[in-house]
């Protein structure tokens, strides 16, 4: 077998076997198969597309590149969630709570931010003292006894999708759904789950622009976790706006936190209690949508939800007292508003824009190697479809530096769109795939 | 300007200009653009092709990557010739003789024989210490003296295809019109001819297999030429069984030799007369193809051409008795026969497999390190067309080891179809583009 052939089959639209994907995938990730070959390869996937069949055998063999959790010491159906990442997304947190108080194991493995989306493990780490790097023996041992942990990913999870991911990267050839799908899931399946819901975001602020290309993302998706055997359910969720009002590493643990003390903003509550339905469902634990609603709500209401996050937090070293004193976690020096300028409705708020502007902040990496600062970011006061008057203030920052701050505010007045017009609400679930 | 946006752009179709085509390209031989955004780049460019003028410019940026030539110190208007290459191409070594008898200077590069096609610098090497490897000194004062030299590839001509197309050779992106008619026009502009006649072969033993790709290639290249000003005629030849009878080297130099001589076989005789045409006229010797026609028999009938390469043989270092001694040249000390099984018409002389064949015998190289034997090789008796008896000799195999020999012969028996009907004569010029 010659990675030549391989890749002149697929550039002329052929269909690869499996022995011929995992000669690549594997070749490549031993380094036998050098980038340039592997970087023609994927644009010829790119440009030609792969079958069904051959994305779960891309998606497997990636899976299979390294080692494969196996949470068999957990006890119970684990059922892990994703989400393709936006802006202000804390659902993390608010979901892993409340699903782990319906008696659903939550052993969860997150990522840091990078670029204008944000990461659980940072967040997380606005609890002082968190440690999101635990032992294997400490990750399982806390989701048995207190039913969640959240781990920085560690060992070597799919590093075939994280070598061919950072080639991608540079050769412009990221946006492919096949490619996408299967990085994404090699990481799932990996991480050992027995089932998975999917957020799959959609909009402005996310990687997926329009619909079509989102549905497509995760209809791919749901079809890879039918094909390997892990029950999948995809929602997709808006993000023409930021998700919630809070943005930035500790202003998004004080919304989720006050979520989960049944206080959360209306769209972060919605998307939240949708992913949670669909674990509860997949899980067993509820029969349908009216029924999971029931559990989560009582959840919440009975305060078990917030409990847990406060176990989970203290078990990983953190200062749960936060939970209750929100100064404990870090906050911002300075402040800035953004106000109307003119009376009317908004009309959009410039989602990824919203992002970059709490990256200038310091809240998010422009590079892997960046620092964050966990206190700064900004607060929404208005979204998309509030009447507004001129002079209102639609949005504040905040930052411990004053360039930065005189620069995110500054950039920060494109974000507002105002109107004449109401606009019509955006749907906030915009279709459910399984 | 980032590479990683030239390789977006071409992915999605667009049209790059020409600062993001020299941005690429010499970014690319210098080494700030590494191989695999290169060959991420050329599988885009392959498969989403390049206009007219992207063409110009690359090829132009290619050409001028390194040395281009300058053969304003040869005196006269000067006409290069090229050959996608085929097997028992000798047209270089009989056009050469002939053009330059007509007062045409040949100052010519040639290429050595990779895989089943061979090379005009090796068959010139069955020349006892024939030199090929000139000075540039030397090079010009002999095609001022003589008319006629003929030299490897020397100095740093377009390095940049060079590099670019080892690239191409292994991630399956060599069968691309935009790059291969770049890929050769770049070598020759950078070799520094006034115009430029080009054989394309079309056929089984060349690289554009059907007249449709060989005819895109052409008009591709003539486009070329005329966008930089250099007045270039493609002719497109067939390639479905070897030209003439003779295949390696110094066989081909017998048959070459032959040609100029007034014995040459038809087909030989005709695609090289053809070639010598275009030349003329492009040079101005010659008004129309009746008139070419006219010089060019004088110039081999008066015994001129002949002439020219016994000098440019000894000139170069090489043994000019071999012209009429051809014991002086390397022999094979092994033989062995080709017979028809059957009685009929030869239908198929399998074009590219003969190549193949000769590569066993030792005439050819299998990589660009192998060793190659110059006095081995095969001689046809009989051409597609060609009636034959049961038992009837088809072609003799020389070699200089037994089982190389026995190995080619057993897999010669494949080459000749015989059938029951005489088949169409194929048509040898199949077009001329100008």
């Amino acid at each position: 077998m010659r990675m030549y052939d391989i890749i002149k089959c697929k550039r002329d639209g052929g269909e690869l076997s499996r022995e011929e994907i995992e000669f690549f995938v594997n070749g490549f990730t031993r380094g036998s198969i050098p980038d340039y070959q592997a970087s023609a390869m994927a644009m010829a996937i790119f440009l030609k597309g792969m079958s069904e069949r051959e994305i779960a055998d891309l998606t497997l063999t990636m899976a299979h590149s390294g080692d494969v959790m196996d949470l068999s010491r957990i006890n119970g159906f684990k059922v892990d969630k994703h989400s393709t990442g936006g802006v202000g997304d804390k659902t993390t947190i608010v979901v892993g709570a409340i699903v782990a108080a319906c008696g659903i194991p939550v052993a969860k493995m997150s990522g840091r931010g990078l670029g204008h989306t944000g990461g659980t493990i940072d967040k997380l780490e606005s609890f002082p003292n968190f440690r999101t790097s635990l032992t294997e023996e400490e990750f399982y041992d806390n989701v048995n006894k207190i039913g969640f942990a959240i781990a920085g990913q560690t060992g070597n999870l799919a590093p075939a999708d994280k070598k061919l991911y950072a080639l991608r990267d540079v050769t412009a050839t990221v946006e492919s759904i096949p490619l996408i799908a299967s990085s994404i899931m090699s990481k799932k399946i990996a991480a050992g789950a027995d089932a998975i819901v999917l957020d799959v975001k959609c909009g402005d602020g996310a990687f997926m622009k329009d619909i079509d290309s989102a549905r497509a993302l995760a209809k791919e998706m749901v079809a890879i976790g039918s094909n390997v055997g892990k029950k999948t359910v995809a929602i997709i969720s808006d993000m023409e706006q930021p998700l919630g009002f809070n943005i930035g590493n500790s202003l998004e643990v004080i919304e989720a936190i006050e979520t989960l003390k049944g206080r959360g903003p209306a769209d972060l509550v919605k998307v939240s209690l949708t992913l949670a339905t669909y674990m509860l469902i997949l899980a067993g634990k509820a029969k349908d949508e009216s029924e999971a609603m029931q559990i989560l709500n009582d959840a919440i209401g009975s305060g078990r939800a917030l409990d847990i996050l406060r176990k989970m937090v203290a078990a990983q070293g953190g200062d749960a007292r936060a939970v209750d004193d929100y100064s404990i976690l870090p906050g911002a020096k300075l402040s800035g508003e953004c106000k109307a300028v003119e009376s009317g409705y908004v009309s959009r708020i410039a989602c990824e824009e919203t992002g970059e502007c709490c990256v200038v902040l310091g809240a998010g990496r422009e590079t892997k190697e960046s620092e964050i600062d966990l206190g700064v970011g900004i607060v929404l006061s208005k979204k998309v479809g509030d009447r507004v008057n001129a002079g209102d203030v639609l949005a504040t920052l905040y930052a411990n530096d004053e360039k930065r701050l005189d620069e995110a505010v500054k950039r920060f007045e494109c974000v507002y769109h105002i109107g004449p017009k109401a606009p019509e609400r955006p749907v906030l679930i915009k279709d459910i795939i399984r």
